[in-house]
């Protein structure tokens, strides 16, 4: 197979683009997907301070290098997550990561701060990914906040965007198809701007750009999210994916081309905020889901 | 495994519903359910006549075999498709079918017409589904209205819906997305109601229906049907009610109780409707699909 462009030997064959790469071109490829999707949703520019969340696993770090590599002002943020060997894992992932690229990212502890997720799991009833999600999204908002970022990137890709699109879309709740957009808007006066710079790549192609570019990444799964349902959505995407190449981009696309302001409409009726009555931050509750957990855990 | 109802030994599982039944109490369960879907959807009451088309599969003859059971005004009404040694056991199936329970079919037959689905597949680009699709609402439509029914019945079930809803969804196509009503209204003088009272069951339930109350069927699958989208969306989505039990019966009814009416405007602004140049039948376009398809094949 040759590339596209050189017609060099390829290294990579993408067939929902029906196109072969070779390493350089591949690159050229890939940071013009970023590009795109920066542009077509308004995410930043370069005047604004970007958070980058970090994970060790290889869409984050291939978005903070990416970013960074762009001229963006970008410092990450990485949560501890205190899941025993694979947070240790994971951070050694990181470190090597910032001290190979020469970057600095902000570190949050939650062993130190004496709610690791096992912790967490122990007190409240529900599955380690969603207690993980509500300490993730207090700690990217509190950080943001504090150190005064005007944007919070995260590495979901294609695959995982697609694939809650779909988890979305079995069960039609307005409420969570509103919260779609790789954009969302601040809330209030604590809550930044969220953004998905890698929407239009998958993950395989997020791995195959790490993997050419000597970034070194975690590669096991989180052990908590054995059974996960979005790796079922994930499984069933995959398979429509290789008969329809294509599949995942279409969904996920026209969906905001075509659909999503069906949904916005009533998502901006219902959302009434309040300061959390504990930390002060935004909430949709009194108290919000974090401090929640925090009281039960006590 | 006992009978939800009565104790005793239980034929069928369906964990949808997390229940087990015995063969009386499995056929009070879907004769509920046939009944639910009809007064959910308002399809049509007893001063109706409906025109049952019947395909000798399992769902036509299941629904035919059931409405005239529970009192309704039927007629059936069957197309030989011309496909071969296909069509012949199907036929085969449907006369058995009326001799037993003692009913009658309307025939039409596309070989004596002059246009079989294998000719038109010749001369039309398009795939055998497509093809055979337009010209079976053709026949429907047309064999309705001279036979002054007020409403048409088809056997879709849910694994059939559920499979259609996911098809156009991944696409997002409003247009589509808009005719997945169970209950079609009429359009212009020619085309009648069209329902689906089957859709609260699954292929598995209707099969098992089939099986317990002696209902014989052909279980070949159409040969023109291999590689056809529809049975890539089933798979997913059996592979998603294995893990899920319940998931497309929520997918399907939940999209008409919250997300339906979002699409449905749209529509009712675009449907402008002509009277076919050839045939007279109402239209989207100034000559109808099928009248447009017999022009080609000529």
């Amino acid at each position: 197979m040759k590339c596209r462009k050189c017609s060099e030997k390829a290294l990579i064959t993408l067939r929902r683009h029906n196109a072969s790469f070779c390493k350089e071109h591949f690159n050229e490829f890939f940071i013009k997907q970023v590009e795109k999707g920066i542009k077509e949703y308004k995410m930043f520019d370069f005047s604004d301070k970007i958070m980058v969340c970090i994970s060790g696993g290889k869409d984050s770090l291939v978005l903070w290098y990416l970013l960074h590599k762009m001229g963006y002002e970008t410092t990450g943020m990485y949560i501890n997550l205190g899941i025993g060997e694979y947070s240790e894992k994971s951070l050694r992932k990181v470190e090597a990561f910032t001290e190979k690229f020469g970057l600095k990212a902000v570190i949050v502890n939650l062993t130190e701060l004496g709610h690791p997720i096992p912790l967490l799991e122990k007190s409240v009833k529900r599955h380690a990914c969603s207690i993980c999600g509500i300490a993730k999204r207090y700690y990217f908002n509190k950080v943001a906040y504090e150190n005064n970022f005007d944007v919070v990137a995260t590495g979901h890709n294609l695959d995982d965007e697609s694939a809650r699109l779909l988890g979305n879309v079995l069960k039609w709740d307005p409420a969570y198809l509103s919260k779609m957009d790789p954009n969302l808007p601040e809330e209030g006066d604590y809550i930044k701007r969220k953004v998905k710079p890698l929407i239009r790549l998958t993950e395989l192609e997020v791995g195959a750009f790490a993997f050419m570019n000597g970034i070194d990444y975690i590669t096991d799964e989180c052990p908590k999210s054995v059974g996960a349902t979005s790796m079922l959505y994930k499984g069933v995407l995959n398979s429509l994916e290789s008969d329809m190449p294509g599949t995942k981009h279409y969904f996920y696309n026209e969906f905001f081309r075509t659909v999503a302001d069906r949904f916005r409409a009533d998502s901006e009726e219902k959302t009434e905020m309040y300061n959390c009555a504990v930390c002060g931050m935004e909430s949709f509750l009194e108290t919000c889901s974090f401090c929640k957990m925090l009281e039960k855990m006590k």
